[in-house]
């Protein structure tokens, strides 16, 4: 839903000058592609803003409203872990996505205590002991990854559930 | 974990000047109690320092500590309703409890999205869709109900899980 690469991309050039492209981050990791140690990197992730202001992915708005009027549909956000966050991303969904309720909202850490029939997520930590059928979303850090049913944008997610 | 009643009267002394005791609160709302709307006791639930100055429950802390070394133990907070307490309730778990790691907090509206063999609440909505064990921790808001299992506090809990 929220486009974190991108949020780096943009932190990379406000605070490095680096001017980084899409395709660079492709199987490395931030800090390797920022030329800066892990904590550099990290630290944005608990700044005020950073989650605050990421940009929402294309088509994510009107399909995940689709999948509401047949599905019932949890946010599950990886929070715990940046204090920060987690009101910030409340916030978030509350200007991005009004339609999803506090109710249907979760903020977690690890995500294997949720119970559900699909999990789609970009990371292979959430996927890999989810108990339910397990969808990969196409992000940089994971393209090399053949273990799970692969969606590469929001249309693909509509397709696969519409 | 944490004396929601208790809080409630601390605030009900502080804001209206109303001396209310424990035993007033069974199986009556707030509202009632303190003889206001709802919407009166509503608005302190949003402001700051609500949930963040809860008082611990008697034995909580060293009995949470106990079942961690034997069971994984998940905090699964009813929390998205009120954007405030989410980061107060983070702050206030690594003060009185900071053995309990951010990747085992889970903040919520609904809950019945959590897979766990027990779970342990005061409030039935919670338990009644759990597909575990569902134990009923009293509260004065939940004394007259017979439906569950119920332990009177956390050396109950301790008896019944070690």
């Amino acid at each position: 839903m929220a486009d974190a690469a991108g949020r780096f991309i943009e932190y990379a050039e406000m605070r490095l000058g680096k001017k980084i492209l899409p395709i660079d981050l492709h199987n490395r990791t931030w800090a390797e592609v920022a030329g800066v140690s892990q904590e550099v990197v990290r630290k944005w992730l608990f700044e005020e803003g950073f989650f605050r202001g990421m940009r929402v992915m294309p088509h994510s708005q009107e399909v995940i409203k689709k999948l509401m009027e047949k599905y019932e549909v949890f946010i599950v956000s990886a929070a715990t872990e940046f204090p920060n966050s987690l009101k910030e991303k409340l916030e978030w969904l509350n200007e991005h996505f009004p339609y999803i309720s506090w109710t249907h909202t979760v903020f977690c850490g690890h995500k294997y205590m949720i119970q559900a029939d699909y999990l789609i997520d970009d990371h292979e930590k959430n996927l890999v002991r989810f108990p339910g059928k397990p969808i990969l979303f196409s992000a940089p850090h994971n393209l090399l990854l053949n273990d799970y049913t692969r969606v590469n944008d929001w249309h693909e997610v509509e397709k696969m559930f519409l």
